[in-house]
């Protein structure tokens, strides 16, 4: 069991810059010393390393981003906490290649199968995520009631998916600073109740 | 000229769905009909083949999305039609694959490099254009006085990107509508004067 967590954690970072359609059984044994057949042993297919290598991302990002807003409760208050959380996950590189799961969309997306079925369920359950909190929300007259729960997850999305752009291609230092400014928009401190 | 004009097609089509790496001097020789050796003819080196595909989708862009708006005066009136035009390059899949230097930034990010660079400056150009347009829709009262430029292309930005995933990974049928309330959000038709 550790050696498998050894080679998921190497082959979730490797994926995060290279792609989970690179992710070489070769390199991956290089970086643990082992051997290829070692690796294999493990994971048996490529697509089954691929899966377990989302599973594993999908934990890191529970454990980052998701659960230590549990403790707010919930609404707009944990929704704040959750893209706050969102943001630090990116500004600290928590994968080395930036977003896992934005590098894993791009890719994946025109190839149909079991790996980017498993990105889709991610992604979907993250979303369902936020807009629970924002119907929460909304309920407690936090925020507006006419606020469209799928509309405001879109816009949440593209500011998480232009910070990572900001950090990863443009280097840009005042990146945090803009995502933190555009959700300050978005999910206003001062609610505007009708 | 014609083989090389349609050998950059092609490729260009390729490596929106499948990425700059993965681009494969077998597989456009074979969609071209050409030998190996002659589209590496054309090119030389797999690097000057992925800058040449750079420089080709800029130039797809500039024709889908810059060139329409150029008849549109400067100001917020030309970055609506920019804005539009950005759209519906993404909803008409102009590039098979979803955006090209979406997928291109996402692969690239991390590999320092000629081709790298030619992504950058392209995404920089971009931006500036967008943000020239910004700029002279303050100086004429058609944007809040306050606005600042590089937020409002961060945020113009994230709406784009969360367009193409929703298009790509998500296939919702609904993520064009969302793209345009959200546009509309953030260039209002009514200008706020102070």
């Amino acid at each position: 069991m550790l050696t498998r967590q050894a080679i998921l954690a190497e082959a979730v970072n490797l994926s995060s810059s290279e792609g989970l359609e690179a992710l070489s059984i070769a390199q991956i044994a290089k970086a643990v010393e082992m051997s290829k057949s070692g690796v294999v042993g493990h994971f048996g297919t490529k697509q089954s390393l691929q899966l377990a290598v989302v599973n594993r991302a999908v934990t890191v990002f529970q454990h980052e981003v998701i659960a230590p807003a549990a403790t707010v409760p919930p609404g707009l208050g944990r929704l704040r906490a959750l893209t706050a959380n969102w943001v630090s996950y990116l500004d600290r590189e928590v994968f080395p290649g930036g977003c896992f799961f934005t590098r894993a969309a791009g890719e994946l997306d025109d190839k149909e199968g079991p790996v980017r079925a498993a990105v889709v369920t991610a992604n979907r359950a993250w979303k369902a995520t936020l807009r629970r909190q924002i119907m929460i929300g909304v309920a407690e007259g936090d925020l507006r009631p006419d606020t469209d729960p799928h509309q405001l997850v879109f816009e949440l999305v593209g500011v998480m998916l232009s910070l990572n752009q900001s950090i990863q291609l443009d280097r840009d230092p005042d990146a945090v600073h803009r995502a933190r400014r555009a959700l300050a928009t978005l999910l206003p401190t001062q609610p505007t109740r009708h």
